[in-house]
This record gives structure tokens, C-alpha cells and sequence, in this order.
């Protein structure tokens, strides 16, 4: 039980972390904050919160629990204007993509890595954000890592670790470096592409005729295109060199694609297409909803 | 009306357009040919096919419309194989994602490009294969891209265009450069790019353990690369100049990107990832159905 959690961020994350933990009465109170008072209106009209507080440092007073559900890039700025309102007890952790860069912040805005900084990434979401796109099965049977430090106190790992539990999510916890660069493959690097894709071809000449040809195929291959830019701009910035590492061997991966397409090498074709359809079918076995 | 239609490969996409047409009762008689007795069985257990022959030559006697939908890398075969026993007054079509490649083997086997051969290209279809994955309404609102050239007869292609929109599709003309390279953009380089993806996480160390962390995001982005590794090995082969082309000017955009990443350039990132979004939501506006 929490008996006051703040959410800092009351979008998709953090409006569906609010509502989960609702469904199963976890809180006595959820304070929301948000740069932007329509959100927040929104928020507590929807039920999603209490009240709310636009100003970072009078929403936790007397919280036990602090969530940062904002972007990357605002998190140094909202973890200064926190730092002197904190309850002495309080326990912090975040929601963020890449984990080295929160924490670096948290150092800076610290002088150290304090043990009740507890890094935690729900591996969640949808293309669209905002708490109107939030919803209280957002976590259910979804990984939540968590990658505290040797610094970390073990009870406040456990105490983030019961709240997203209890938001229904399969916690694990991973070492901080490996998270960024298991986060790099298997959600930034996808989004890169994506973007990337896109982009290329509204770039083209007569492009909006050429997607009237793009299909069900296309649509889901992109859709994650459709994500928020600047989040997703942010994550770029943040996990850089877990990103470029791993877009470094997708380019030399792609480049001998280019080759053996350019000069008709068929077997080659046939071994990574069937090597990666066989990893997507183990990941995702064909005939459930896939 | 069809007095007789011979489906060469009853697939998901020659069994779909089967289907599709019984529904409407738009042929007298439906013939399935394949390679696979047990494949022609099933189908005609299905109900999707009347009767059927293994032999492409059997298959077409008396038929008045005769549909290749079968692999590009067996098309030239099939041509050879039925040149002799085509009716008189029967009209070819197929359904190859490469126009260029099918005119070419159509053009070798028959000395030259016979204006009875409609070239066709239903833009439609799922990451599954085979009669048991094909259904009557795949064809519903879906756009089906003739590319007839000079010598094509307009009185086939209407025969052609005619039997597309009994099936539910929205028939249109298109050059067949043209048609390559667009769908070279839309979906050869998509699939190229998936199957590309989820290989480079496939080769990594751990890579099902990475794999754990990939979520409904990795899914969609992913799901094409479940496609028929041997199909889509045919289809890079058959359209690869357009491919090419398309994917080095990708390769092009991706090598900005990576630079704009390892330099943290926040502004460039910015914008590409909105014109994509931009280019993105215009195709499948959120909200809808995406």
C-alpha cells in the first residue's frame, strides 16, 4: 500500500499507472503534476487522479512514493525542482527509456546517486499518448525492469517493485547497462527505422500517390512512427551509444542484404529471411493473436 | 462472368480471390492447380475450388480466365508449361509483386508480350501463407494495380478489371516501372527491412533474452517478417533494381540519422521524426482504426 503517490507526468505512462493501481485500491491518495493545468483538469475529471499540483515541488510534499513519468528530457529539471520538498522518507523512481542517462541526471542533481532512487522502465505504451489515451490494463502481464545500483536500498527496490506488481506488471531486474543496450534493439532501434522508412518515402516525389499503395503490411510495420517525435527524440539523445552501437550492425547487417539482393544471391536471401522468421515465430508463435 | 477460371496456386492470395468470387457466384467453374495433391485436396474439402489438376497444362483446358498466382521464382515454369494447352480466346493474368520480372518471362516464353496477358498485382495479403489462411473478403476496398503495356488488349483488361472488382477490389492502370518502384518503397523495402531487423537481433548474444523485452511495438513492426522467406527471397530477386534504388537512398537517410544520434543533434531528430508522423497520420489517421 501506498498511503500518497505523486505522479509527475499524467500521460499515457503515468495516467495508466495511476488508473491500474487504482483498480486495486493500492493508494489513499494520487496527486498529479503536469506543466500543463488542462492535462491535470482532464486528469481528475477522468478519475485518474485526486488532485493535482502544476508546480513539481508542492506536488510531493508527504508522498511515500514519487513516480517521474515525464520525457527524458525534462526529467534533470523536474528532479531539481523536487529536491528540496522530498519527504525524508520519500522513494523516487522513474519511468524512463534508457536508464544511464536518469541516473546521470540524478547524480548531477544529488551530488550522488541517493539509495532511494529506485531506475524503473515499464516496457509498455501504444503510438499515442496523453491521459486520454491511458487505460488501467496497460501494465497486466507486461515487463517492468528495474535496475538499481549498488547504492539502491534493496527495501525501496522492493516497494517500486510491489507498486508495479500490483499494476499487474512482471517485474525483473536487470543491470543497468544491459537494459540500455537490450532497449537500444529491440525498441529504439525499431523506432529509428520507422521513422526513417517514413520519412524516405514522404520525401519522394509524388509521395502522397505512392502511399495510397502502402498496405496492411506498411501499416503495421510504421505504426510506431506515429509515436510522439520529441519523446522519442529525447530517447535518441539519452541512449545514444546503446543506439548507435546496435545501428551500426544493423547498417553492416542491411548492407549485405543490399549486396546479395543487387547481385540475385538467392541462398543468401533465404538463410536470413528464414533465420529471422524463425526468431519472430519463437517470440511470437504464429496462430495466436499475433 | 467466368465460364471457367483456373487458379494456378491455391494459396492465401489465389484462394482468397477464389473465395472472394463465389461469393458472388461469378464463375461457372473454379479448377485449382499446384505443385501439392494435399494442398488441392484441402482446398477443394474447403469448398474453394471445384475440381483441380496437378498439371498446369490439364489445368487450363476450356478455361476462359486463367489466374497465376504462384511464387515468382515458379512463374517462368508455368508459362512453359500451359503455353500449349491455353484456349484460343483465354486471358492470362497474375498476381507477382514485380511486373518488370513476370512481362520478362512472359515475353521469353511466348516470343513476345501477347496481348491476351494482363499483368496484375492485388496490394493485399497477410504475414501467413497457404488455402487454410486465405478468406473471401481479402480483396474488400483493396487496390489492385494492372499494368498492361502497349500491346495488351483493352477488351482483357477489362475482362481482368471486371473480375478484381467482383472480388471487392478497387481496380487501377499504372505504368510498370512505375508500380515497381512504388512498391519497392511500400513493401519490399519494409519486409527487407524486418526480416533485416529482427536477424540482427537474432545473431546477438542472448538474443532470447532479448527478445523478452520486445513489445507490442517490436510485434507489429516485426510481423512482416513472419512472410514466406522463399516468396519474399523471390520477389527481391525479381524486382531488384527498384529495390535497390530505393534501399540505398534509405541506407542514405539512415547514415544522417545515425550522425544526428551520435551527435546529439536534437533539432535534425526533431524533424525527421515529425514529417514522419506528419506523413503517417495523414495515410492512417489516429483515431481510426490504425
Amino acid at each position: 500500500m501506498i498511503k500518497r503517490l505523486c505522479v509527475i507526468g499524467v500521460g499515457l505512462i503515468g495516467g495508466s499507472l495511476a488508473r491500474s493501481l487504482r483498480r486495486v485500491q493500492y493508494c489513499g491518495e494520487i496527486v498529479g503534476c503536469s506543466r500543463h493545468r488542462e492535462h491535470l483538469e482532464r486528469a481528475r475529471e477522468m478519475g485518474v487522479i485526486d488532485r493535482f499540483e502544476t508546480d513539481p515541488a508542492a506536488a510531493v510534499k508527504g508522498c511515500d512514493v514519487v513516480v517521474l513519468a515525464v520525457p527524458m528530457g525534462a526529467m534533470r529539471e523536474v528532479l531539481k525542482r523536487i529536491k528540496p520538498k522530498l519527504a525524508a522518507d520519500a522513494i523516487v523512481t522513474d519511468v524512463g527509456s534508457a536508464k544511464r542517462d536518469v541516473l546521470d541526471a540524478v547524480a548531477e542533481v544529488f551530488g550522488e546517486v541517493p539509495p532511494w532512487f529506485v531506475p524503473g522502465h515499464p516496457v509498455a505504451g501504444t503510438e499515442r499518448s496523453g491521459v486520454d489515451a491511458s487505460f488501467p490494463s496497460l501494465y497486466d502481464d507486461r515487463p517492468v525492469v528495474l535496475t538499481p545500483v549498488a547504492v539502491t536500498a534493496p527495501a525501496a527496490v522492493r516497494v517500486v517493485s510491489d507498486m508495479w506488481e500490483n499494476a499487474g506488471a512482471r517485474v525483473s531486474v536487470m543491470d543497468l547497462q544491459r537494459h540500455d543496450e537490450v532497449l537500444a534493439a529491440t525498441s529504439h532501434l525499431p523506432h529509428v527505422l520507422a521513422y526513417t522508412l517514413v520519412d524516405t518515402l514522404a520525401r519522394m516525389d509524388q509521395s502522397e500517390a505512392i502511399f495510397d499503395f502502402a498496405a496492411g503490411g506498411f501499416r503495421d510495420f510504421t505504426r510506431i512512427a506515429a509515436s510522439d517525435p520529441a519523446m522519442w527524440r529525447d530517447i535518441c539523445v539519452a541512449n545514444s551509444d546503446a543506439i548507435v552501437q546496435v545501428l551500426e550492425v544493423f547498417q553492416g547487417h542491411l548492407e549485405e542484404i543490399r549486396q546479395a539482393i543487387a547481385e540475385g544471391d538467392e541462398q543468401r536471401l533465404e538463410t536470413v529471411f528464414t533465420r529471422a522468421k524463425g526468431a519472430r515465430d519463437r517470440r511470437f508463435p504464429p496462430g495466436r493473436q499475433s
